[in-house]
């Protein structure tokens, strides 16, 4: 079985070292490799990271997907890391060359971009993932599914968060690239905080208790002194079958790396996990506490998990591995279309969830302005 | 140094458990004790009871206030553990007649009896401590010792919880006291999960922060049929320096105990503590993580706190020693006050918590009802 | 039912903290209290101590025993809490008069005292419990009872530990009298760090999985310039049922403060505790952890432990509450001798266990001088 | 700069899952591939391994090593991933021929083949890293660092462990070839569990502390009825300055995963450290506790720890990211030796260790079937 060639759409900024951490995913598994690029926004920019990074250059995505149809360039797949505010283009010209794509979250710079680019996909069927990381950690995949087959009951509440405290200060004042586009609306849209991780929160509270957020009351701050965007996202959110989620997000937490998790509480039991305590899931349904560790050899995992496990338990997985399950999705999308042996992909995120995600952060920024006032998606 | 005397209001009944937890906090120091009391609503009960207890028995609380004022009873302050909906007409009575007072919280059944009681003690000067259990924990005192002196800078934000699940279901129909005075308007007030538990995440918020909120957006719920209180509280609060408040709580956390705890982000760093861990205190300041542990022996604590301390570092002093460090804190008052040596008293919980607590509740049921309205306390 | 009185013999030293701890577990419950006491060893200081204290001195423990025989003290046990070449006489003495007791451990000088004060106490039917403080930890209880209930299968190995860091220093030499005691072999015997916290380690080895220690290699070492006596102490020890125990403690871990605890691997099972998280208990049957809380509310307490435990999940009872444990077992012993109502008694180390810990410290010690060569105990 | 190309020796079987491990630590960074292999010991099997795999088969290793010496196949090193038993042929083969290789551990199956192969790896100055894994883990790196700093003093005890429980019944029986291999001592050597675990914590003794073992009193135990080589471990070791080290493993730990690690006690501090919480090193030196997380832009991590790091702190690089380190340190090598631009490797396990590693295994056998005497290495 031969790999998979992947093309990457941005990434190669000096500070975008999500480019980098794309690659490694890609290749982690052995099936896939990165093979061209168009790194940067500028065509010789591109070129050179091209060049540093050892493999085949474009000035620019068009260009690559054009060598792509006219058969110059072997490709399987894109993925798009450009800054928010690119990535409408490039996914839409993708997707109408039918190129599948893993694309970086938040799926567009504005909500009716998502819109379209969601109706094209579904009207193409083109293979394309939403790169929520952590919805690729089987522990996370392993609540979903204990939340879908009823183990612990109907969802009453969730509480889901994600602090950060390495924006508690102005360091987009000292010249730090992450900072500086993050904190800017023109490239970043109208959230900082909550499209940067409000989002995963957002994600953890709706992909794993498998409900909507219908309607939002929000709190927006934005602490430190020359912002205008909010770095501080509090929301009071109702779920589709009347229950509640806190969602939460702050990047002044100082000393907070990446604090992303969540509470499921069920009619019948609880859920809990920490991302920066991957490898297990912890489950509370009365006498005494059970936490679930990642491991290929553990029976609890359905097969749609198991498939992805790569290693027996004591060995974690972790944040590259993550990234890997989405791209392996990708990979398995592409290969049964085409014939190929492959086991069937999880329900990773994809443009459902990428325009759920554009009218949430959207709805609290409306809320937030309006006095908190409850706002629907 | 001869023990102080005490005497208890409420507490004897069958699911009052907390009567005993008050009787060992008293007992712990050996320098209290447990003389006599009035703990129940009814005379006869309240003799039967105290017989048990081994303790000379009032039939109410009035007649031990008398006897103690009529010279026949030694007495040097009582412990007010009666429902909600008791807790002023005895704090009153003691306060008039000049008897020092641990009382457990909330601290009346209305916000107008809280102020009632709270300038009475403030005319009189009677000593009263609002039994907020948690406060005294040591590394819960260290934590506000830290914000007072400048250590993390200025509050931006804090995040204050408490999940609990033993109202996850319907308890209160298969007979359980506790569950039925708690989930019952008549005895417990306006608020059920606000006023027993979001109170204490509130105290976190505002005593650990030194700052008090100003108002509320809340959302309250009723997850467990047949309740027409709340069994889930979710508030955004302002606080007095305009800093954001989450401040939650919930019942119907199944398999969550008392997960009581806070995070406190500052400019300079960030504090967090949990109540089922209560002998650590972790701070964030940068580059590493630091974990502050209780124990006598460590240079740390200012001499505030360090007084309270029973052991070196190891042996951890919990849930007890925390409420008895409440009622030495009564102690120290009272004995000087005699101008018996004592050490200074920490700042615990008084009757500006208690009315402010009192409000909070109070701002917090208006602003759900009131579809999340900003709401002034 | 009127509450036991005590007396303690020692305890009253600037440096003998462990009087105090004794003297709270001693008053906690409200059923018991300390009314007298030879403190010190001198007659002065004796009288002066308990002036402090605000009991009935004595000028040392013949007396207080004497005042009780002829009846001029009302006692129902005593406390020795003197440093450990002075527990057999007064132990002895109040074994002899009849006086049941809590004797602080190592339970003796030597091994021969120990032989002998266990024939009396045999001999006399005098209720007589050994403070192994941990084991009033109703988690190391559970522990206990799941082995002996099979729940872990038959036991092949235990390892169990005891990391503190206080004497990594000479702190002998600066004056501090904790550590002059423990590193003086006239004050504290043939082992320093293995009779201190060694005999912790040996009793979670051998009470909890229920099998004797029969032989020991071992190796001592004695790191800090200036010592006599070991400061570091491990062992590899055989079980009865052919079982290995690795049993290890040292005094010069830098920042580890009272690290004690155990793994307990079964043909069915493990266990795990560690004292500084001592409300619970982790079990691995397989496929996901398990994690036992304390509270009595939990249905998995056997009634010999529940009987024990003071209020529900989530508030913890720790240091203070484990050795009340064990006070509550020496008077429910009293009260049922005098057929009073009253639970029946946990089987708290005793006798056999005080035996069996000097034993195992001389035959390590014997072991260690002799390259480690397997020793009979 | 184009990828290294590697070609690996087994790692085909059915249960031979590390083979696939090392694929992916080849992969992750996008530097390195996996071109070529002889998966199987027999021909025909190799040959259809290598085709499922997608890469060049050869029949045997030796083939493989002479395909590369005639330019028929482009290689850079070889991965050898054999049984224990046949490491030495293939890595022989492999330095006499010139080609750098990972190999796994133990280094060979007896000391004398390991003698042997350190000479002539040291004769001939070709790349060679021992696959210790967990070495690789950036916080043991840091650990090493730290001792080496002088930054906890003078080491004075290393206690090191490897709790497993997959071995804890006779898996053997029933199959399963990880279970078989491991117990035949004609494939796995003198030594089961020592051999395979024992040395992870034996590394963790040596490596981080600086120290080595000089001398071994051990005891070996075979639980599981019917196996003649060791299922359990334990050993107390001389260090070569004196201090003492403990290191015990078991694969009778019912439950336990791959739960290994380390505390380092020395004369200014304490280091500890966990396999399967590999993202933080834990470090005491007196007042709080300091926990170091991995993370690319802590400061605390010199440069020649830093130039492995991939991403910030909050996102764990962990298994798969630690066995790319060792893997990473070869490429440094054979770059540098090339001439090429590279980060300086770090002085990850090579020869010395396999050697040391084998003696001290040799060394505890001996031991244990002398009654635990004293035994150098």
């Amino acid at each position: 079985m031969s790999k998979l060639k992947a093309g990457m759409i941005g990434g190669g900024g000096d500070g975008a070292f999500f480019g980098r951490v794309h690659e490694r995913a890609c290749a982690l598994d052995g099936t896939r490799e990165l093979v061209a690029g168009a790194l940067r926004s500028s065509a010789d920019a591109s070129m050179e990271a091209a060049a540093v990074w050892g493999i085949q250059g474009y000035p620019d995505y068009q260009a690559m997907i054009d060598a792509w149809k006219s058969g110059d360039l072997e490709l399987d797949y894109a993925i798009i890391v450009t800054p928010n505010n690119a990535h409408f283009g490039p996914a839409k010209a993708c997707v109408e060359a039918g190129l599948p794509l893993v694309c970086e979250k938040p799926m567009t710079f504005t909500p009716g971009e998502a819109e379209e680019l969601a109706a094209l996909v579904k009207e193409t069927n083109v293979p394309f993932v939403l790169a929520h990381t952590y919805t690729g950690h089987p522990m996370m995949m392993l609540a979903r599914e204990m939340v879908k087959n009823g183990d612990i009951g109907e969802i009453r509440k969730v509480n889901s968060w994600y602090n950060q405290g390495w924006l508690a200060t102005a360091l987009e004042d000292e010249g730090l690239q992450q900072a500086q586009w993050r904190t800017d609306p023109s490239r970043t849209g109208i959230s900082n905080c909550g499209g940067d991780i409000g989002t995963h929160a957002f994600i953890a509270a709706t992909w794993v208790s498998g409900q909507p957020v219908t309607r939002v009351s929000a709190r927006l701050n934005s602490f430190v002194p020359g912002r205008t965007l909010d770095d501080d996202f509090n929301v009071i959110a109702e779920l589709g079958n009347g229950g509640t989620a806190l969602i939460h997000a702050t990047q002044i937490a100082m000393g907070y790396r990446n604090d992303n998790g969540f509470q499921v509480f069920g009619t019948k039991g609880s859920l809990e996990w920490h991302q920066e305590a991957a490898e297990k899931l912890l489950v509370r349904r009365g006498a005494h506490d059970e936490t679930y560790w990642i491991g290929a050899n553990f029976d609890f995992f359905p097969q749609s998990i198991a498939s992805y496990l790569r290693v027996p338990a004591g060995h974690h997985e972790d944040f590259f591995e993550a990234l890997a399950n989405l791209h392996g999705t990708l990979e398995r999308q592409i290969r049964r279309a085409r014939g190929e042996d492959a086991p069937e992909p999880y329900a990773h995120p994809s443009v459902d969830e990428g325009v759920a995600g554009m009218n949430f952060v959207k709805a609290a920024v409306d809320s937030s302005a309006n006095s908190g006032a409850w706002t629907d998606l």
